[in-house]
């Protein structure tokens, strides 16, 4: 797999390289500095949340699961905590953590990981500024990834990471270029309990834009997943 | 006491008429139209916000005690939920209720209450707005007064008004005269756990000037309002 030093998300940036003498095809293709990895068999990816302030105290967000569209690259779908055994969410928790440290970042990065067969994990990317899978943390911690990564910048102290509720589910409402989103649209969505709906207010919406995103919270993921599914289902964007 | 019907807040838009040839140069003072009543002797000061959609359901927030400087008339202090018997809660919450159905209100409505010896209450006034009482629920309840408000003004349904904590403080931030805010005091401030700092961006601090509040979430009052007290007390705004 080439990836983009810089400037890659949900996938661009990325090409994969079958065979040597396709590599200097796919570099003239990305047109910037790449690095090489080996392509990594995953069985699910993971992320993590993590702020660093100015004094180097750190947050850690929950270990979260994201599920990506297979044709898009797209994130879908954000399950927090992630359904998996604590000593991987440590593990996960605890390479995120030592990536921001070895950067010696300042504010908030979103760490995607793959898990491996066995427990294992690696790192996917870094990205550094408030991502996709920490959306949830506006509704389900104490303190929002927005806000802690706007105290760092600041020289400020970061505020807990924890989660407030037991479970929530982020859905990422893509565009299908539609037209606008209409009055019952939105009333039916925010008929569907403890969901919330964030628009983005982007005028053109193309297919597999990111138009918004639902979150719902609850007591267990899969209540607050089929939640987050029933609102996003009724707006169309 | 003689109020005016409109546009009256923080004691302002009200006088204190003790003898009947006072009430002349009162009702000249207020400069508006006007309604008498009898001077209440309360105990306590309770509020309760009222949010009503256009299809009339109404979330009614949880019943919660206002503390008032003395001589500002300005609130200083919110305490969520009220410590006061259920049944008092209840009475407060069916009369704040009754109150915005009666003006077929949409939005939200913050209904200022006395509470009186014996367990009695009854409205002091209507603020046909989001209301300082209520900005407890930004970190305190399923959705805030705000976002009910818009969902209210747009013709959704609305969300939630329960409380999501066992407790939570509001301390208001009065204006000082005092120099700009420093990057220390607010570092101070947000070290404070589980306290959340509100600034209002106004230029021009003068003294009882609302610039901002301070909520704090804890298990018990007690303990909510010592930590948003000592957040506040650092902000010298």
């Amino acid at each position: 797999m080439l990836k983009a030093r810089r400037d890659g998300y949900d996938g661009h940036g990325n090409v994969v390289v079958r065979a040597e003498d396709e590599a200097q095809a796919a570099l003239t293709r990305l047109g910037r500095p790449a690095y090489a990895e080996a392509f990594v068999a995953f069985e699910r990816e993971l992320a993590v949340m993590v702020v660093r302030d100015q004094s180097g105290h750190i947050e850690v967000y929950p270990v979260v699961e994201t599920q990506q569209d297979p044709a898009l690259h797209i994130c879908r779908v954000v399950l927090a905590p992630a359904e998996v055994p604590p000593a991987v969410a440590e593990r996960a928790a605890g390479v995120a953590r030592a990536a921001v440290e070895a950067v010696a970042g300042v504010g908030a990065f979103g760490v995607e990981l793959f898990l491996l067969a066995g427990g294992q994990v690696c790192i996917n990317e870094l990205a550094p500024r408030p991502h996709n899978s920490g959306h949830y943390s506006i509704e389900a911690c104490a303190t929002s990834q927005f806000s802690n990564h706007v105290r760092a910048v600041l020289g400020a102290p970061l505020g807990s990471a924890r989660m407030t509720v037991p479970a929530a589910a982020m859905v990422n409402l893509l565009g299908s270029g539609a037209a606008a989103l209409t009055q019952a649209d939105l009333s039916g969505a925010l008929s569907v309990p403890d969901t919330y709906v964030h628009l983005y207010g982007k005028q053109e919406s193309r297919p597999g834009r990111k138009m918004g995103h639902v979150t719902a919270l609850g007591d267990t993921l899969e209540d607050a997943l089929a939640r987050a599914r029933s609102a996003a289902d009724r707006l169309h964007l």
